[in-house]
């Protein structure tokens, strides 16, 4: 049987919430039966309307829909958390406590403090919380942590990742963008680049060589004059064993449209990745040449194989793998959290926000070396 | 309200079934009620209740399943036909005759001469017949044929269309591979790699030119020592005006998965199209440097720009490109032939078959040059 | 010791001229001493200067100084050609006559008749006879010979080779472009675009190949009204084993600057290599990741690496493939013809020109496959 | 007539001086009549015999030749140094102090005291000192300068640079390669990677930019253990107006074989060159497609474009960039300082050490924000 979703967020106008649903429908394990869209009880309503809901299950308020559909029979099974970043703590809290599975949005919240709190509610409440860092569902990315953790590449020596967009380069959110606007709200977004795209680089990169850096050296600006948060974003990083690490995040980076671009570099050899064309994952071994995985081809691990939906040569995409994190959110809800180990969860929000948090500190400190912090 | 779907074909072990309930989900505008998907009633019955389907609605035999849905008041409303090549033309009569619409897998049908028929039947019926040349539903091809349509690239000169794919290239049917093995029997495909990707390539071409060739020669050929179909089709066009084409579509080139890839040549410019990555469009003006169009990107015609689902940088893929078939498709149920127009259909369909039986002529005449049976 | 080197044409406006000189001097094996530049003497004396030669050793008329310089003790060792094609035979049957190697410029003449004359000169005369092929002398090209030889490949099944230019898209030769003006003129140039970018097409295809077709058919077009030359051509290929073939020249297809390309397949992978950027050779071997050899580096067969004059990564172009042609000249001329044995001679030469007259049967008769002219 | 050039280093077994002959030779501006190409006399020797010079002009040393040459009538007019880096200010100055030019391989010299003592020389001297930064000779590296420099990317934001290479990843020093021998020790090389590619970087991006930023904060790393110098380099910059930069040079970087990519990012647009494909510059305009230029087509300005040896499609290399140099330096040895106003000279030379001692003093201050010194 399907399994039951709800979304809290996702009305009109809103971006992620329909790449939610469709994602959801992807496989075909879950089905939409409630939903808290907006805060404007219209756009709600219209949006229920739309997605041909019984109108009894549109709520006005997330506190109301975790107690009302709690209390069905048929209630929902998991909520989908699809708002501006402020809400997605206590959205999260109200469902968790009400005994509802919690997918949500990344960054986990806005606040280090908030995110510590959360963990402990999602502990408390023995629900799971998943945490929708798609990127590092792509089956190459998988592939390229299956061979970093091989040891293909040798030891660790460099981990560069950047994720630079164009989109802010001029002072959108004074136009009226809503995409761009609350993004700008310190209130409502909690962090600007650096939560926004920044997270997502910080949890690939990691995701791909198994390991976190222990130190960091981080500098956040604010390129556009009158902005109030962050929108370049530019980290230095320190492993265990001595390997350097470099992350740039920038959404004022004119020319670039979603590049999230990773390379991985050991004592044997190199990978990169980038996010603009996931069906290609290039190998560069130190004195041979450099050779081009394809997603499904025969070449790749099986259980990395098994994630393709299509063989190698159809391409796939963004909703793909954000489908994976559907599909593998399922499997974790059927089957508990053994299930689908690779999935980012509460663990990885409590990361992304520690992150944020000690690259502030060291930003504030003039760019001082760091230990990061360890939930 | 979602429209009804029954499915024909599509049972454990099959591919493109997969394919279309996917594409048939992806935005929520059909639900899937009932289906013949296999020959094999054990293999039928397990697919249906793996896809949730009531089992009353699970039929052994296609012509059993038109009967009793349309004779329902909650019958389906549009069938996909999703069999080997054979069974295509008499699925759809069955469907078509009982009044129910069809979304067709390529090629329609086997020979020409049951083209013409179902064109009749198609005729006679008033109702839909779709044809699911997928590839011509690419944000980008479509990009790609308003810019020509729109004299961008001046007069036509040249059209160069491939399709390569290396998995035929050992005689894989000989192995119990079930999507080589049907393939590869001239009773259930009807033709070899022109009816399996060569069909494909045409559609195509034609479509983003806006014309079919007038003239053609032709070459068959089965590389692999004793294959009964061709895996290997190479055809030369001229097209009303002079211009010069050349179409090759090969089941047997090796370094090759899915590598359809097209390139259109005018007295003004010129562009290229690869299949691999559909979310780039490469524009080649005559003196001028060559650009990238992505899709999503501003730079797009507005109604091209808006079949993308996810905005630029975020890659969209194969099930994106077919997910757009199903929801024209459900644009052209809706609304009549008038709306999606442009979604290929029965027309598409018998150009495709006439591509085929042309091309034989010629072949078995030596690659004689032969005018194209205009149907 | 320095060659002695004399050159015919190549004065002022003139393009590959100084790419020869440039070629010689590259590797130091080369003086140039004596020169007949232009049939203008002024253009001639005025070239001789600027090149700081002997004003004594300009000539006004190539049969005059092939005379004149074989009379001199210290007279040139070899003379390269590189007038409009019209008076490559008979400037090069000059200097043989008198002694004098030479070093043409292709295609070899201006037809098949003068082309089994000027082989016959060669042979009496016992000089060489070198012929301007540069393509087939990039280190990748050499490799990529290597491996179709050593039978990476498997046994061969398709050639595909094009060489696109945009430089004639539009009538320039009415403009007074001289490099334009007399390649137009069937009385200079002999061919059109056959001659001048086809024949490179069809000797690097079948260098790389290691084989001939056996029959061909093919389309030599005007595409510009009032061009008395073909601009495009489109050849198709059959071998001796059943392997089928594709060339296609062109100069009148916008977008591209100098689109030469080659792809060889095999029944056990492909290759493709692409002139615009002669350090990347691409391998793909048959369900396996394609990999990529850049030139210079130690995955290449040895003898072939020894061709590059900078490190990996370090590129190399044009001018150094160019100045190979001119290394192995020196190599042959100091030391008979079994050095350097893959340099291209009068049989190359030869073989063009039959190509260009196979070429012309089989479109004067329609497009007929015709067996390919073996001298 | 040609200038006059004498050669201090390029003995057999070295590198860099065979490209410097072949650059010198490539417009035929300059004739090789003497040097001292080895402190090991009998290689000295037989360097100059197949180099086809006059034995008396092969000297033992480099004192010895300044002061001979320096007094013979027909006696070198410059002199190329292309030594160990130890003997680049020393060589430097007996030239420069007997009269004679000097073309001088990078890094300047090994310290940046050294440095500033050259620069006095070379002023006192009133001779030419012209440094090798080739890479800012490649025609599209102009074109890039002269488009920043014209506004076509808005104000400054981003500068990225980075020179990866791998040919160090193993303690290849210890094996007895030559070139890695001399550049592992800090007495003959005084830098490490910073010195052999770091300034190459560095004086790239700044090139491109037109300015240097104000203030850096560095890291130098041995990643091989056991080794006396850096072998990767990380240095962030700050500009004058606010805008970020980051280099990373590393010779342990595996994958990469001369990986120099620079982006600079502006607030109108950003563009990218890789140095490994010197034929193509992309530039990427805010919100409209990403365009290519290709190195002499007709969209380069004039003056960029005539830096081309050979036309559009006809690719040029690291040879064709480093005899730009050396045309470049011949017009500035005839003309005087002001010809050739972009060639790179003592300045540079200066800037590079200046760079390399700031980055020390910022490392050495545990990576502590310095103001560049400015000679």
């Amino acid at each position: 049987m399907r399994l039951r979703l709800g979304m809290v967020g996702g009305g009109e106008g809103a971006f992620i919430g329909a790449v939610h649903r469709l994602a959801a429908r992807m496989d075909d394990e879950f089905i939409l039966v409630a939903g808290a869209f907006s805060s404007d009880w219209d756009n709600c309503r219209r949006t229920g309307a739309s997605l041909q809901l019984d109108a009894q299950r549109c709520y006005g308020d997330f506190q109301q829909m975790a107690q009302q559909e709690a209390a069905r029979e048929d209630g929902i099974q998991v909520v989908a958390i699809v708002t501006p970043n402020h809400l997605h703590a206590p959205a999260a809290t109200a469902f968790l406590t009400a005994g509802i599975d919690v997918i949500c949005d990344k960054p986990l919240c806005t606040s280090y403090q908030d995110a510590l709190q959360l963990a402990e509610t999602v502990r408390r409440s023995g629900r799971q919380l998943i945490l929708t860092h798609n990127y590092s569902a792509y089956p190459l990315i998988r592939e390229a942590r299956s061979r970093v953790l091989a040891g293909e590449l040798g030891e660790l020596r460099f981990v560069e990742v950047e994720y630079l967009q164009e989109w802010l380069a001029q002072p959108l959110e004074q136009s009226g963008n809503k995409q761009a606007g609350w993004r700008a709200e310190p209130e409502k977004a909690g962090a600007g680049c650096i939560g926004d795209v920044g997270t997502h680089a910080w949890q690939l990169a990691q995701f791909v060589c198994g390991q976190l850096p222990v130190t960091i050296s981080a500098e956040l600006s604010s390129i556009i004059p009158g902005r109030r948060l962050d929108d370049d974003v530019r980290v230095q990083m320190r492993y265990a064993n001595g390997a350097r690490g470099r992350l740039w995040a920038s959404q004022v980076a004119c020319g670039h449209e979603n590049g999230l671009r990773l390379r991985i570099y050991g004592s044997a050899g190199s990978l990169e990745f980038n996010q603009e064309n996931p069906n290609q994952l290039w190998m560069r071994p130190h004195s041979a040449p450099a050779y081009c995985l394809t997603r499904g081809a025969a070449s790749q691990y099986a259980e990395n194989r098994a994630l393709a939906r299509v063989p190698a040569g159809h391409p796939e995409g963004y909703l793909e793998g954000f489908g994976q994190i559907y599909r593998e959110a399922a499997q974790r809800l059927r089957h508990g959290p053994g299930a689908a180990p690779l999935l980012p969860g509460i663990e990885s929000g409590l990361q992304g926000m520690a992150f944020i948090e000690t690259a502030r500190r060291s930003h504030d400190a003039g760019g001082q070396w760091t230990t990061l912090i360890v939930p």
